[in-house]
């Protein structure tokens, strides 16, 4: 059986999204993936999930066929020649990420889809799961936190949508209550950064008399001041299990955390391995949100995970809006990392369960978790009618570049982005 | 096929060694391995080696049992189970190791040997080699290192061997000359800690003199203080490729490599996780010689590789006196280790050539250099006759646990471990 690549197919896709708010703006009506196949000369194929704005688009089309002839047991050899489609890559522009997680590594971010697609089908070819080429699950459910977003009642112009408006903390309230009804998470995640800092604070302590023993976490997504953060840790002392990238930098984060009595976590300021020597010389962060899109892929993830271990910082997992590929392949890497120390992060409730390019059924919550799927592979498949509707639908959204600022200021031409 | 484990052999060994000298005393006549077999019900097997000392071997024994009905993919279980087996593990007694990497983990010692048998198996049901199981070979050549050491012509009451006498620079040139023709290595390593530094410099230098391009590197084993280290470093500035371990501790390290010009090495000081953080903080070394039988395994070494690569240590390898198996293991891990950065230890040509557990032909060295087997698997064969050959050479060998400095005293009754 040749396992030799002999074909990448790479298809952009939209699905709905709702009007979740955050400090650079909100979402759009559609979020961007790219769906990555990889095929070899045996008919079978591995499947990966990717950002989907235009630069890293792009990028992806470019390194797929630069894959062409290689082994998919050769993860070294795919991300050098990874590598290589990216040099002299200034042409592509722009990072192809909004705003979050830009300083991360290019190429680790444009292996990603690869790696977790040659992995599939890695899988498929043993006949194993892609935990167990992870080393094995130590868990055969993955527990996820409920990620609780500010938002609108409805897109503008468009009907009000099934969650309604969270724009106090009442709403907050009403979201957690919905979600947890709905999906059986028993933590919290309030993406902050949207109202002023006390407005967050008195959300998160509404979810702390509502959900008395619920873990509780706050984002604000590095829009607080050095001063502002350590204030916010002090007040919520005892209430939150961490407190997620209050400020930006390295050398701010450890400001905080010298004064502040949670663990700071981070997305931000560590986002590449470059970043972790810094960070750990200066005591910055407690805990790391992994994330294969964007540390390259799964075993690179492993890798990031076992320096967590050694260096004593905790690991957790951070989430974009995603699709069931990506859903799978975040459960498998969870299942086979044991010192996974946190529930991870999801935007899974935030999509419409008919948006999807899997075959359905294969994946799903229950009591706050997914069963680890155990066929081989990701153990998802492939569902071309809806790729091809989601793609049509990615066509149809004009949307090329997730640009929640933009959106944002074609609704309230004023808006300035935050700084507390 | 059945991948769960069925059966666990464990035959100790012992292969013929020769007079090497280091800090702790002399080799024995005879070195100490033990082999691993894991077979699934199959029938297929999987190689495994590993130290031969009585509280290790019974470690091993212990963990093999615990180990039968464990899937090979589940490295993870693998482990669990292992570390299960050590609880309670006093009565074992001695940490069954010689001197040099005593702070090691137990657990990941006593995993090391399943866990490359569980690839090896993996391997061979997959049809691929295991550097494809560790992420593809990045070289199909594997350089190693001269390993030079101060011996007596003969152990005492046997004939002169074939190496004949090293015990001033001229006898270590003519040993590096013969080891040169014989192997055609592009690199030398004296095993130092024998005689007073000033004779270990005038040896280096001489190496120096005979081979002027050739990358040299010393290590003494620990035995040197602080300001003997410093003053050994900055004599052979420009000379050394590094300098590893001159003295013993993470501080002492520290302190030695704030004021040498070459990096400092080490497989004494960081010989598990828990050094590495303390390493890194302190700055206390520059290049870490890994060791998959000290480190857990390939996997996990190649954790290790990771952590050098993001916390900017260089990587280099450690050996033990070894046989085949471990040699191939060896071969496969570097080989699927982009970050090596140095050429590899071994003391491959101290051992018989007639004493090995494998069949002969798989694996050898040419121009310094071992081909990466391609055969699935490790690529080696268990010779079962020559397993028995060796096992029964354990048996009438009468040792049980290396001590060279038990042997050493059996010689000169009045040796002292060196300090300087
Ligand atoms: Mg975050
Ligand atoms: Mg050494």
């Amino acid at each position: 059986m040749s396992e030799l690549i002999s074909a990448v197919r790479v298809t952009p896709v939209a699905f709905r999204d709702l009007p979740l708010l955050n400090s650079v703006g909100v979402h759009e009506p559609f979020a961007l993936r790219t769906i990555v196949e990889i095929v070899t000369g045996s008919g079978l194929y591995g499947l990966g999930e990717t950002y989907g704005d235009e630069p890293h688009l792009r990028r992806i089309e470019r390194a797929g066929t630069a894959l062409i002839g290689t082994d998919i047991f050769d993860l070294h050899e795919i991300r050098r020649r990874v590598a290589v489609s990216l040099d002299h890559d200034d042409q592509a522009g722009g990072h192809g990420m909004a705003g979050m997680v830009t300083t991360s590594s290019t190429t680790d971010r444009v292996l990603s889809p690869f790696e977790v697609a040659a992995l599939d089908l890695q899988g498929k070819i043993v006949g194993r799961p892609v935990s167990d080429l992870l080393g094995g699950a130590v868990r055969d459910r993955v527990s996820f936190t409920g990620y609780l977003f500010y938002k609108w009642a409805a897109h503008p112009g468009h009907d009000e949508d099934g969650w309604g408006a969270a724009l106090d903390p009442g709403g907050i309230v009403r979201q957690a209550t919905k979600m947890i009804h709905e999906y059986g998470f028993s933590s919290l995640k309030l993406k902050g950064g949207v109202f002023p800092p006390d407005q967050e604070v008195a959300a998160i302590q509404a979810l702390r008399q509502a959900f008395p023993h619920t873990p509780l976490r706050l984002d604000p997504n590095a829009v607080w001041t050095v001063p502002t953060s350590i204030k916010v840790g002090l007040q919520l002392d005892g209430v939150l299990e961490y407190l997620e990238d209050p400020a930006a930098g390295i050398p701010e984060m450890a400001a905080v955390a010298r004064e502040v009595p949670m663990p700071l976590a981070t997305d931000m300021c560590v986002v590449a391995f470059d970043h972790l020597k810094p960070a750990v010389r200066q005591q910055a962060v407690g805990v790391v949100l992994a994330d294969h899109h964007f540390w390259g892929g799964l075993r690179r993830s492993q890798s990031l995970a076992a320096i967590c271990d050694t260096f004593g910082l905790g690991l957790s997992m951070h989430s974009n809006s995603h699709l069931g590929i990506s859903l799978a392949a975040m459960v498998h890497l969870a299942a086979a990392t044991p010192n996974l120390d946190y529930t991870c992060d999801t935007h899974w409730p935030w999509k419409d369960p008919e948006d999807d390019v899997i075959v359905p059924g294969a994946i799903g919550f229950e009591n706050g978790a997914v069963k680890v799927p155990v066929k081989p592979g990701l153990g998802v498949e492939l569902d071309r009618d809806a790729l091809a509707r989601l793609h049509q639908q990615y066509l149809d959204s004009g949307i090329r570049n997730r640009d929640d600022t933009g959106y944002m200021r074609r609704v309230n031409p004023d808006w300035k982005a935050p700084r507390w």
